[in-house]
């Protein structure tokens, strides 16, 4: 076979499809114990509905053409801009806070490594039409547990949480003005992978003086109350700062205190966020954020859609499954086969296919050999598919209306009415 | 908003979600039952791997680009080629007969109208590695079940049923040459839709006399021994009607008599099946048919797959919904919440979040007020998102250790201890 399919792109063979469902089904499990409900888009998108929210810039990253009716579309990169829509095309008539969730499958072209790929599947989780800080708790208990429910503790992963309008007011009293916002949280973004030369150049560049940035240099080693100590008197940034108090209070409260941490360095590259950030991060450091999300009072509107507060967050699949996998929480799969139905001689077939077809319309997952070979390769059979019991038909046994049951772990046959396999 | 999705690609709101995991769910349970795995590829596929197995003709339904590494690509338009290549790489070690199914998002570009879109999800379902007729028994079977499972019932549909290698041999016995089988094939196959005299137009082209077109007019009506009375001695074309007589009576061995038709018009458009081919349709004919499929012992490795037997079917989404709509079949949704926590006062929050938790813990499905809002309003919040009980924590309660937990449906309320709530 000479064809493959494209780089960046995943096979899922039946292994790794029930991890991928596996994943799902606990995404699923936990979005509906917080009262979510299930939406999705479509995977094509006009090309517009993207470019209003990102620019030009993001263009680069789309797998974008002109379908056959000369419509510019693209391949769906993220979900909000559809969310967006559809929320927008319904909000009117909802009870507020709405609560939808969503499990699509997102591509960008780009260069594929460790925990990126050019398509995954992303849940996106997201709270609309409520802007007090309970629900900030809310979206983040969510995410938390979503990976308790993996089996993952408070020793393996930690919410780093902060809030943007905090942080922008950090800034504004160390000398940032307004416009060079942007860049002073950019260059904040990458104190964990730059020089702290490089940090305060690029501070300074946003209007921050050397002792202003030197300082801000130390905010990743603050807690909440020594920052706010250091904000100045802006009543907004003040609020901000008790607002993110009352969150960690909340999740106190919601027993998830072990899971959380302040930590003043996270910014989230995304310009669209408003108030609370937050990420996900396994405490040994070995991936990627796992998760990562906030509020973004102002994005709906600005795509086009209704000017109401919301927030959420997105998780992938791919780092999620990695860190599974390297932490031994990929569970065990249900043999495919429970019973297998074998036939002594073809004359057993009718009575056999008619047991087949009641078992399994009573939910049994079953298995029989296609072929009329020899008792022992039926055997052989049932073995290799995994199958937990094996059930005889032999014309003596049949003739009494009895089938030989053998459970295959231990070995143990007995001899026992039809109808009973049929109704126990 | 001015922006709308693309026309023939759907919005999944959560009632429509909600229909769409219906479908999906019951469509893996009864996989399961019959023992096959699920497996999913790549949405996006080299551009050849569709051009290889249709041609180049299809390539005008595609959609179709080249990507910003200069490849040229497709969104899938079908399964069976991915299948090809997935099993092909891994056939080689694994028992036969392999049973796998796939609920790919497939898209073609066409004209949008009743039962087709431009996408579709479909269920693929098939056997590789089994020459023997009873897995041609076993996969009508299985598709039957799929409906059957939905509540659909033998009066509400029928599997439609012929072999492609006895029809041609019928064929070749009124005169079509092997080089005219597809014009014949075509033409028997517009039986129901176009008028006799232009049938016989094409079957005359095809090669056959005019007095034995005539007779292939009927065969519509004929059963499979009156047929068997015309496809004169060849012994492929015998051994595929004995073939097809015991598909019907392992059928018939599982139950499935009521459900399955001799149909010898049925031919199904696709050239690549070699053997059984059969349909499901709704007896009051108002849809298009529900699933489609057959044996296609060569087309894995026409389209560079390995060499193996194979058969299988598909099955869509929008006609299947459609018909469970139309049939009063799509199941109500359980409430999104159970549990709807109240605080009297904000003193309780601390504690209603501890509930809160707890519960969600326990897998309930839980909601509470964001806002503060007063007890009458917390309420009437429950109402609307139709909690099925509320648990209210006021003061005197909470002092006690006690809440009161009122069942919405009856208003029945009482107190109850805490502990009791969260270990019922």
């Amino acid at each position: 076979m000479d064809l493959t399919s494209l780089p960046g792109f995943r096979d899922f063979y039946p292994e790794q499809m029930a991890l991928r469902d596996h994943v799902f089904t606990v995404w699923r499990e936990v979005a509906g114990r917080y009262g979510f409900v299930e939406y999705d888009g479509p995977p094509l998108e006009p090309l517009d509905l993207y470019v209003r929210k990102s620019g030009e810039e993001i263009v680069g990253q789309l797998y974008r053409f002109t379908d056959q009716g000369g419509r510019e579309v693209a391949l769906r990169p993220e979900m909000t801009p559809s969310f967006a829509r559809m929320v927008g095309a319904r909000a009117g008539g909802m009870p507020k806070p709405i609560r939808w969730y969503s499990i699509p499958q997102l591509f960008r072209y780009e260069r594929p490594q460790k925990g990126r790929l050019r398509e995954h599947f992303q849940l996106n989780l997201d709270i609309v039409g409520e802007a007090g800080e309970l629900s900030d708790a809310e979206i983040i208990a969510a995410a938390i547990d979503m990976l308790r429910a993996f089996g993952l503790s408070s020793e393996e992963f930690v919410a780093r949480i902060s809030d943007r309008e905090l942080i922008g007011g950090l800034l504004a009293a160390h000398g940032v003005a307004p416009e060079a916002m942007g860049a002073a949280f950019a260059a904040l973004d990458k104190l964990d992978r730059e020089s702290p030369e490089w940090v305060c150049g690029r501070l300074e560049e946003a209007g921050v003086s050397e002792r202003s940035a030197r300082e801000l240099l130390g905010i990743p080693e603050l807690d909440l109350p020594a920052l706010l100590g250091r904000v100045g008197d802006d009543p907004a940034t003040l609020e901000a700062g008790e607002r993110l108090r009352r969150v960690f209070d909340h999740l106190e409260s919601f027993g998830l205190g072990a899971f959380v941490r302040f930590d003043p360095s996270l910014v989230r590259g995304l310009a669209y966020y408003t108030g609370t950030v937050f990420e996900l991060w396994d405490r040994r450091g070995e991936f990627r954020a796992i998760c990562g999300g906030g509020r973004y009072d102002r994005l709906l509107a600005a795509v086009g859609g209704p000017d109401l507060p919301a927030l959420g967050f997105g998780m992938g699949d791919v780092v999620l499954s990695e860190l599974l996998k390297a932490r031994g929480l990929v569970p065990e799969q249900p043999a495919a086969i429970q019973d297998f139905v074998i036939c002594v001689t073809d004359e057993q077939r009718p009575a056999a296919l008619g047991v087949v077809h009641a078992l399994r319309d009573r939910g049994r997952r079953v298995a029989y050999d296609f072929a009329g070979r020899s008792v022992g390769r039926q055997f052989k059979a049932a073995n290799q598919v995994g199958a937990e019991r094996t059930i005889v038909l032999g014309p003596d046994e049949l003739s009494r209306g009895e089938a030989v049951v053998r459970e295959m772990s231990t070995g143990e046959e007995k001899s026992v009415p039809l109808g009973s396999i049929l109704s126990d």
